[in-house]
């Protein structure tokens, strides 16, 4: 058996069963050995940033690894900015990147490129097979990488004669991952900090913000007075009616600042002391008052679930209740069509299982509060803050829960990066309906212009942060590409296009200018 | 003055006078800075992959550097692939790449990552600035190397406080690049091989390609028998009536060594010996046989002019006529609506002056025979292999050449990795005409399957490479960027569209069932 069908069969024998691609030349044996493989899916996208934030997607919402199948480096530098993302996810995630024949690379042609030095940013393991009968071994080292929790980005560069010339037997699955247990001394630490009833901050990320990991938090916080919050950009939380609701961290570093300028203990879980996203002049980075103790309950490679549950039992607070939202049917807002009214109707119309890959920037801002007490949901956000995330991760979480609806809720500049996207979820048939905020301006770079001190742009700086001149006509874009997709003129027109489209399965888009 | 002013003035000193940008919070301050500089035009892209492919462009018609400004890490990845392009075209070009600010790197915000790792493969030059009082020297160097004759991509980080603090005075402008001179042994070895009457090709690349070049080594080929060749992907080639016709090499490995076989000399003018673009599995990779004595007249870096002057001197041949390809006016083809009826039209209607971007892949080949003796005009092609180039590189073109008419003749497929393009020609109001050829399939990548071997490739394999399942419509595309579109169903209606695109300025559209 060749290579191509060795890697694909130790990959399905490792229960990766998606494969994320855009391939070339050099991936070519790769797509002939998809149909003597069973068990691997090949979904492909027009654009290499489609394959890679899906691939995060679909790892967000199934814990474990897709693959992706890049055309050399140029085809992996396209999926990129997705990468970025997906690593500060911290999901699973396998990349297979062709490459030339390993004879082939001293000759330099045209599309040789230094393939590790793209992948390393990105990825917490690379390796260049040399050698076709050691790519069974390299794809399971490959998963093993990928699957080490909470997850990573492995990079297998793989030359194309390894590819195409014999290359044994697959290899078995790796042995599952397990989590790092946390540590006895944190435990007793933390526990010893929050008894002492000053105020104090739990700021997770990670696994701790799925449902168990909310509700246990939840009761420590009950019953220690602390106050629990979540990062601004969470790989994924779950929430809703009947969840432990949790605060975000505010976006701006001073509004976080003023949060945590009371606390005089932080307890992360699954994340880090926040910092501003970006420098401004005159203002801090880190975010931790002097004065405030940091303590890691738990890093994010450590057993969040183990780490809340020993420091419940520390506390000795196992009969604390934890706090659970409360439903809050909704009605669909009526009157102006606005970023608040829309995300009432939202709120009020969006099913119980729903995903929510938010990506709507400045215009998501009403989101959280009308959002808060809907049927139970996953929200996936914008982890690295490279922008063109929220329509590939859509993507890829339809295709890991075909019987759950996916909202994209997507700001009109960030949507162009990957638009793309929309192809792929009509081809695939995608449950995905995309919301398109309008406001034809890069609004967020207009708040951060003041913010770095230009009180007053000149038109050359306005010029640059518009993108209403000439403006997107999504419901035409999205069309080209194959998904049904209306305009929303009013806040009825959109009560009616959301509801219909929640009731619907199938990719649609509804732009609404806000 | 800030360090971003600084930055830009020094700059326009030294002849930047575009800057292709799409910024983020770390660019704010350049972008205010663009209304008190003069002599900047600022060219918005929706999508990095635009900019860096129309600074290629640009550069390749001006022979100068434009600049791009880019958002930190995943912006310059994004842009990656044209910069690949654009480093295999040898061409000027300075990226500015914001980073945060150097205090905040250490906190490792989230789009914090590696700049250097992602651009050391597509940069001559890199420089991470670390005070803004040497952001002008900074920037002064960044022009030089990028403008080291032929040219070069030079990489310039600037963190943001770099950019926002005081730093003194712009710089003036670096020396102008000189050629390197051609060595005198090469052109005597050279002269004495093609003196032999030997079976010889001249193969040549870079600037030996525009009139000047060419007629000099068609009157040295004429002097000697030798073929006439240039790369099969050429940064400009110049080409049409009244100037001498070079043949280009094929792109398939086999059709070059069988045209390089019969060859005893093979004479480089800023070219390498040709190589495979792909390798295949028992196909040689080198292409030049053994026996064929290679001689480099000119290294890329050498004025090829001088060499081929000298060279004609060295030969005795002054008096050699040039070979000039005739004006062969044709008429719009008839009949079927075909590749091949609609290169005849093209080269029947292309106006003098046109510059081509060629990313037509398998459906340009009758594109070279079909339009030969059309007026004199510029072919600018794929010269790194990352798709995507055609639609960014000839909206670069359009801006570097307001008064030319601009043709992208553009694969389906491809299009789609920088479709964005569209929506700056048409803020810009750039004078383009794009052609899609949709043939609804990766069809080279149908015949790359073939050649590594794969005979009857399974539904899944041929699922991969068909992208007509939606069928993409370009036309609704095009429009929703706002860019006029029209579908031809006919060869007369692609005449009645493409003539009257010829004729009247600004972006167009047409899509082209083939």
């Amino acid at each position: 058996m060749n290579g191509a069908e060795v890697l694909l069969r130790t990959l399905v024998n490792a229960g990766v069963e998606v494969c994320f691609t855009n391939p070339g030349t050099s991936e070519m044996q790769f797509v002939a050995a998809m149909d003597r493989v069973e068990g691997m899916r090949s979904v492909l996208g027009l654009f290499e940033g489609v394959a890679t934030g899906a691939a995060d997607g679909y790892a967000r919402m199934t814990d474990r690894p897709a693959c992706t199948l890049l055309h050399l480096g140029p085809g992996l530098a396209n999926g990129l900015a997705n990468l970025h993302n997906a690593w500060r996810a911290r999901v699973p995630l396998v990349n297979l990147v062709g490459d030339h024949a390993t004879y082939h690379r001293q000759f330099d042609a045209p599309l040789t490129s230094d393939i590790e030095s793209y992948a390393r940013p990105v990825s917490a393991w690379i390796r260049s097979s040399t050698d076709a009968r050691e790519l069974g071994g390299d794809a399971r080292e490959a998963v093993a990488a990928a699957a080490q929790l909470p997850g990573r980005v492995a990079t297998l560069i793989v030359p194309a004669d390894c590819s195409w010339k014999e290359a044994g037997e697959p290899v078995e699955a790796p042995e599952p991952a397990a989590w790092r247990r946390p540590s006895y001394d944190a435990v007793v630490s933390t526990a010893r900090a929050l008894r002492q009833g000053e105020p104090a901050v739990i700021l997770m990320n990670g696994r701790a913000l799925r449902a168990p990991g909310l509700e246990l938090a939840s009761r420590i916080a009950a019953s220690s007075g602390a106050r629990l919050m979540c990062d601004t950009f969470t790989t994924r939380l779950q929430r809703g009616a009947g969840r432990a609701p949790i605060e975000r961290m505010p976006y701006f570093g001073e509004q976080a600042a003023e949060i945590l300028a009371s606390a005089r203990h932080l307890v992360l879980v699954g994340s880090r002391p926040p910092v501003s996203f970006f420098a401004y002049p005159d203002t801090p980075s880190w975010l931790t008052p002097e004065g405030c103790q940091v303590h890691e309950l738990a890093s994010p490679e450590e057993d969040p679930v183990e780490a809340l549950e020993s420091l419940l039992d520390e506390m000795g607070a196992r009969d604390a209740k934890p706090q659970l939202q409360a439903s809050a049917p909704m009605q669909p807002a009526r009157g102006e069509l606005s970023i608040e009214s829309v995300a009432q109707s939202i709120g009020a119309l969006m099913p119980e299982g729903a995903i929510v890959s938010d990506e709507a920037a400045t215009s998501g801002l009403p989101l959280g509060p009308a959002t808060a007490g809907a049927p139970p949901h996953d929200w996936l956000s914008l982890t690295g803050g490279a922008i063109g995330q929220g329509l590939p991760v859509g993507t890829g979480a339809a295709v890991a829960c075909p019987d759950r609806k996916v909202i994209c809720l997507q700001a009109d500049g960030s949507a162009m990066y990957t638009i793309q996207s929309l192809w792929t979820q009509a081809r695939e048939n995608l449950d995905v309906t995309t919301v398109i905020y309008a406001n034809r301006q890069y609004r967020i770079l207009q708040f951060e212009l003041m913010r770095v001190g230009v009180e007053q742009p000149g038109p050359k700086a306005n010029s640059v942060l518009d993108i209403g001149h000439p403006p997107l006509d999504f419901v035409e874009i999205a069309r080209g590409m194959g998904v049904r997709a209306r305009r929303a003129e009013s806040i009825e027109d959109f009560n009616r296009f959301f509801g219909a489209a929640m009731q619907e399965p199938g990719p649609k888009l509804i732009e609404v200018p806000v």
